[in-house]
């Protein structure tokens, strides 16, 4: 099954079985998550990943109870920072230079570009917003990662994120929730999306080409 | 090559070799990002597909002359509706009413829900905001499918978007353009960052587990 034919078995899961996911199938899909490609390569996030039932059933609670945080495997969160600032650039060239085998020093220039940009939002808001839409990408990859592991993953915005930033410490730790993506198993019997078709705009609407497709005679 | 491999594969290609990608193989990349999912599925997004050269040369120059723009078989552009509106919905609503042969009135409560919804934002640009994240999702499922195709992909968020806006004619069409994504092959001995180790935060920074993961003895 290639990618497209994955995207396509894939759909918004709203009833799962409870099935475990294999830790070796999970490791791969959560590396999807941290391979995914940011601005300037910070990765300005962190995914929780939360299998506990208790902190589950509270999540459940400020997300309109719905059943797929208890059914899933796993729960993960999406979090972005709340405000990223030059240390945490400097940290990000310290790890980068320790990676490549080279001297921070070396990457003064780069560094300072990224410090510039980070810096550059009009409001607080503004570059967690820019933060938040760098996990978006990564919240992309893992879908495709899962499809291709024929896990299913229902992303949800549906959930009050001051609540659950206050439920899983995120505050503390600079983050805020963005997204919630439960991972499991479709339980096709109960779900009543399971068997619909697959609804998205047409291609001559989704794409714009240029040159323009030349109109057939 | 499994989708982690491919993402390991992959890097933030800075030069490419100007080699054309096969039409198929374009279309099973164009489909991943239109596939991919979105709030309520409502795409509030185009991808723009731009093979044109004097176009391309245009954008470059509203793009820091950064030569993937020019070296690349197709440069995509995404670009997120400006402010979706009770209109659009109702063309989603017809849109799934005829895809599932169901009646619209049926979906009349589901319609007003998402009307809520995109209502509910405090200002247009936090709506915009919304629209570009999902814009991103669909990013990150594209450049999954690329990296599967061995085809290399470039996200960019440095250009002028009101310059591009005005050069493609987007505010006509009610969108804004968010980020850029050069598709092609890399040229690895013009490349300074070919070979380069890939960087990315440790598993135990990026991973935040509950349970959490025990102590080794």
């Amino acid at each position: 099954m290639n990618i497209t034919e994955a995207l396509n078995w894939r759909y918004a899961t709203k009833r799962m079985n409870g099935h475990k996911i294999p830790t070796e199938k999970l490791n791969r899909i959560l590396d999807a998550a941290r391979l995914a490609p940011s601005s300037y390569g910070l990765q300005p996030y962190s995914v929780l990943v939360i299998e506990d039932e208790a902190l589950r059933e509270k999540i459940s609670a400020v997300a309109y109870n719905q059943p797929q945080i208890m059914e899933a495997s796993h729960l993960l969160v999406f979090a972005a920072m709340d405000s990223v600032d030059t240390h945490f650039v400097e940290e990000f060239i310290d790890l980068t230079a320790l990676e490549r085998g080279i001297s921070a020093d070396s990457m003064e220039d780069y560094k300072n570009t990224i410090i510039g940009a980070v810096n550059s939002f009009a409001t607080n808001e503004e570059r967690f917003h820019w933060a938040a839409k760098q996990a978006y990408i990564s919240l992309g990859t893992t879908i495709a990662a899962a499809a291709a592991e024929q896990v299913d993953a229902s992303p949800m915005e549906g959930f009050d994120p001051k609540e659950l930033d206050i439920l899983l410490g995120l505050k503390e730790r600079g983050l805020r929730s963005v997204l919630l993506l439960p991972l499991g198993y479709r339980n096709t019997n109960a779900d009543w999306l399971a068997g619909m078709k697959k609804v998205r705009w047409p291609r001559d609407k989704m794409f714009i080409r240029f040159p323009r497709a030349s109109s057939p005679a």
